[in-house]
């Protein structure tokens, strides 16, 4: 059965399109973070919605799982097979294209596999802002930020991948297209049928193509990194930093000294833009189209520092050194893999419980395993924290034999305060038990008629997300 | 059964939270348009959430229909009952509280029969902006807005209700509730719940409470009434006012001439703002926080002229002169209820076809029923043509005799040009064989599908949104 699959695959798809040679279809079944890895049947490289089409066509009639995959850049295991060896990868990579760009609609309509940072191109060379930002934007695709509802560093501003969204081109378990591809902004004739797919990381269907919503360049930014007492202090400026932003206020981000710390130990040239150590920092971004980002930036710095909040500031005052700020903030993730096994949790809080889930369950943890080093960052903006562990130093197997109870401490702690334990990572299949123990039954069953209604035989994305 | 069930009603909710007298029923079985009028077995009052569930369960034991109902200002029939008599109408409009403003948070928790200007009011306490902004504001309940996926007059700036929207607390076709009341800007752990119960219209569950993002108030606005030689200007002025605008762009609204003559007609004070007759017109306003939204009105009215995009225009120099440019705007709905029958289409094309749209469509409408009169407006900046009919002078019965015709005139060329027949008002029973008959198989089993998982029994709002 299988290997007639395989065969009918080549023949609708064409040899090339269709990988089985396991050195080849290596880099397609182990996740980036190499915590997971899997086998498949085979890895599909379709090069149209058509193919997708057929491909998905295939696989269900002969009751194999498919799991589609972007630019494996995830973090949750979501976008490999498992081991089970029965499940077909189908890859975007060859569906790349920018289809249109339109200036006036403020639309720019794309194929699933078009890497993040080719949309940002093609949007900038019109004139326009896609202003999705992540660290993975050179390798992820638009497929992989829908299938996820990805976020990253401007999401105070304009909101997750759902909000970037107008259409989608999806191609359903059945190997139906569902043609949604529609550039309006208003659209009321019934259910919202895109917004099942976004955030469904794969297990409801294969996005295909998308209308993205484009918006201003913002070619004026005013940046800061500030020093702060507390994470209570980064909070109480957010309100004030908006006001002051005036609709500007495009990233409110967070770093505990050990992140910092780490950094400027391992990245080269990184240097501490302050003469003393501080207990936290922040990075401010305003960005539009004037030099009133400055002006606004630099009174709310003021405003910031006569009310106590910041204990230090310095502004940027050229594109380097602008860069040189960003890079304490994005050589966090790097910087933490040089310093041995790391356990990460990407979880949001209400912005009013945050300085108190950091205050209550550091102690915790460190009770739990006395040494272990709290990394601790994120965009505080959108309540998300980066609430990572670096094992003790030369310990890694303590981090690795402590990480349940560890991640349970946090977990406990999140939902506690209304928080949730992924707020941009997705569920994949590294959170999906975890997450249906934190959920209510009302909603576990839910998920799950939504999941069978979609798709109830089980083909896409088996054993993700949804819990058995 | 059925008389039972009125019986288990009032012994669960109390006597006065059951209304069976026809004469008291009158105002929640009868729409705001007239259109509608239906017959009920009973209409529910519920204080509480624990109410509303109870109210449901029973109906669902019962087998009977539940139509919720928040303000009762729907166009499309969606909030009251059909004519079989068989219904129970459930009334928010006791749940009227404002639970919690959090202004660090940025959030506001109501209860759904709360009144959207109520909710204004309190976020404008809280020196926040709850920036929805509706005809029906005063009497329109947040349930409503959620139930319909409300847009309005800012819909350009801020997107409709769905984005406003955090966390939501429903009742589920069994009575059971959903607890989704989470005040969280980024919750990837599965699909996004609370976007199915967004625009479905009361046919998935009862939306009881809501979670709303606020948004830094904008004490500040310029406002300027301008002439256009065509809708095609209108379009082509989009790019420049969002780029001069620098994020403070709100609202860009067009009139065609005989809607301002209607307003001129009818609405008491009323005066042309411009010595000649214009074939088009646009109210555009920025909001922010200083007086920086004068000077970029100012320049982008500059820089349109220049472009020989404006005919000519009118900066308000008072918030009285604002009011009375508004009031153009505003008052056209109601104008035209002065004027005879009137036939009214809510849709949306994609931002550059509707100068197309308009020139097409037009002639096409005069041609099957000479006379009539275009009363077209709209949210330009959105796509969305209010694209309403005024019957020939003194023969409304012409207009109500060609009314399906016409009206298929303009879905068809909505469709041929890529667009939707309803951008905002929703689909209800009014829209529910027509928005069917405009989808593709695929789409029309994916809302069937949705309908079937979530309210198997056909409990919540039989017979609208979802074709049978």
């Amino acid at each position: 059965m299988t290997a007639n699959l395989v065969h009918d695959l080549r023949t609708a798809l064409g040899e090339s399109a269709v990988v089985t040679d396991p050195a080849d279809m290596a880099a397609y079944v182990t996740d980036w973070t190499g915590s997971f890895t899997g086998t498949a049947l085979a890895v599909v490289r379709p090069a149209s919605t058509a193919e997708v089409a057929t491909a998905v066509r295939l696989c269900a009639a002969a009751g194999v799982g498919v799991v589609p995959q972007g630019g494996n850049t995830g973090l949750v295991g979501g976008g490999v097979p498992d081991s089970g060896g029965d499940q077909i990868v189908i890859s975007l990579g060859r569906m790349r294209r920018v289809r249109e760009v339109d200036p006036v609609a403020d639309t720019l309509t794309v194929e699933a596999g078009t890497p993040l940072a080719t949309v940002q191109e093609a949007a900038a060379a019109a004139g326009r802002l896609f202003p999705l930002s992540l660290g993975s934007e050179g390798s992820c695709t638009i497929g992989g930020t829908i299938a996820t509802n990805a976020g990253g560093t401007a999401v105070l501003r304009y909101g997750m991948m759902r909000e970037l969204v107008l259409g989608l081109e999806v191609v359903l378990p059945d190997g139906r297209v569902w043609d949604g591809l529609r550039p309006l902004r208003k659209d009321n004739t019934g259910y919202d049928l895109k917004q099942l797919f976004i955030g469904s990381e794969g297990t409801l269907g294969v996005v295909t193509a998308a209308v993205l919503r484009l918006l201003p360049a913002t070619p004026r930014r005013a940046t800061a990194f500030v020093a702060l007492e507390s994470v209570e202090a980064a909070t109480a400026l957010l309100p004030l930093l908006r006001e002051h932003g005036g609709g500007q206020l495009t990233t409110w981000e967070l770093l505990g000294r050990q992140a910092v710390d780490l950094v400027l130990a391992h990245l080269p040239g990184a240097r501490d833009p302050f003469p003393e150590r501080h207990a936290w920092y922040g990075l401010v971004e305003l960005a539009g189209t004037s030099a009133d980002v400055d002006e606004r930036l630099e009174e709310a710095l003021a405003d910031a520092s006569e009310q106590g909040l910041l204990v230090d500031a310095v502004l940027a005052g050229s594109p380097a050194q602008r860069e040189s700020l960003w890079a304490l903030r994005e050589g966090v993730s790097e910087a933490q893999k040089s310093e041995g096994a790391t356990l990460k949790h990407d979880v949001t809080l209400p912005i009013t419980a945050l300085s108190r889930f950091v205050a209550e369950v550091g102690p915790r943890l460190l009770t739990a395993l006395p040494g272990l080093r709290l990394v601790t960052y994120g965009h505080i903006g959108d309540g998300n924290l980066h609430y990572n562990i670096s094992a003790p130093v030369g310990d890694d197997a303590a981090l690795k034999r402590e990480a349940p109870a560890l991640t349970r401490i946090v977990y406990d702690a999140v939902t506690a305060l209304g928080g949730s334990i992924s707020a941009e990572h997705g569920i994949g299949a590294l959170k999906r038990d975890a997450a249906a123990a934190y959920k209510t039954g009302v909603e576990v069953d839910l998920l799950r008629a939504v999941k069978q209604a979609i798709d109830p035989d089980g083909v896409m994305n088996p054993r993700k997300v949804v819990p058995g």
